[in-house]
């Protein structure tokens, strides 16, 4: 192939294939198997084109917020999925995703590996509307799952309500009041049904 | 929950979960295992930020391309996943797919349940750009899986490579003259390695 750009491209689409198999600790709604990565930010990214008339600031730019939930989770064909409730494997979650990062981005053209880049970036940081709508999504996700799960991934961790308030309240706030309405309310509701120990 | 809008919004978001399960005849380029309508959307989705520059027409919208290519399958949930080297099922694909669309679009508030029946409509139709281009990525993405396997899935279909230029050529062509010259070297590279029978 001629066109180094391209071959370069078609190179980073290979790889994130990998995605496909980066397993998280939630389990898919009819309980049967636990979700990937690639699947969770198809879900989310549908998730934002439908809920971001709830963002905390208004005229947010959905297809910024859309980029970043694709991507979000690419470092984890390296840094493998942490799993929000744990506090240990957070310590070096940062270092972990930085060297994936360095690595799998390089793949691309240099100005898309910058765009990506930055998009993780904006996304990690939540400095921006965009990034914190995005990041409430990411936490809301994973609730709903276990919520039409009774509760599953939070049992068999030993999960407490308290945690998962604690865990999600400020990030989903920060993105977005009506979501975290909502979610308070499923939180109450999986904790009245006993999906969750109080 | 008082908020009547937002409940159908999350209806939607628990429907589409079973999109995850939905597994097509491709498989992930390790060949461990076939890969699934979601994962699928959610590779179209990145695949369209690194190649809409090759469209055939400039200055096509991509935040229109990703919302087709994020929503494009969901009707098989109902409908199943129609291998696109199968001549019979594909007769009544189109009535299976609109009764899809019917029960699965009209769970979301009126509103959105227009904007997600147009989009899907506009990819099935192919008439504008931005169609053209999401099917030829939806068409280009199979052949890549398909080639990082050695061609596993069209040789246990017994799937010849005048069949493979035929489905393919004319949609990808009408997308992007770039990306088909790609998939024309990719299929005469699969058949010189022996991936696909001539």
């Amino acid at each position: 192939m001629e066109n180094d750009r391209l071959k370069k491209q078609i190179e980073f689409i290979f790889e994130i294939d990998k995605l496909k198999q980066v397993y998280r600790q939630t389990l898919l709604m009819d309980g049967t198997r636990k979700e990937n990565d690639a699947e969770h930010s198809w879900h989310l990214s549908v998730m934002s084109i439908l809920l971001s008339e709830y963002g905390l600031e208004k005229n947010i730019d959905t297809l910024r917020i859309i980029k970043m939930l694709l991507i979000h989770d690419i470092v984890e064909i390296d840094a493998g999925d942490t799993y929000c409730y744990d506090e240990n494997p957070y310590k070096d979650k940062l270092e972990r995703e930085r060297k994936a990062a360095d690595r799998i981005f390089t793949i691309l053209p240099p100005d898309q590996e910058e765009q990506f880049r930055k998009l993780w970036e904006e996304f990690e940081e939540r400095r921006t509307p965009e990034a914190r709508f995005a990041a409430a999504l990411d936490r809301l996700q994973p609730l709903l799952l276990n919520y039409k799960t009774n509760g599953l991934s939070w049992r068999s961790h030993g999960i407490t309500s308290e945690k998962v308030m604690d865990r999600n309240k400020n990030t989903i706030n920060e993105g977005s009041t009506t979501l975290w309405d909502y979610a308070e309310e499923l939180i109450n509701n999986s904790i009245e049904k006993g999906y969750l120990p109080k």
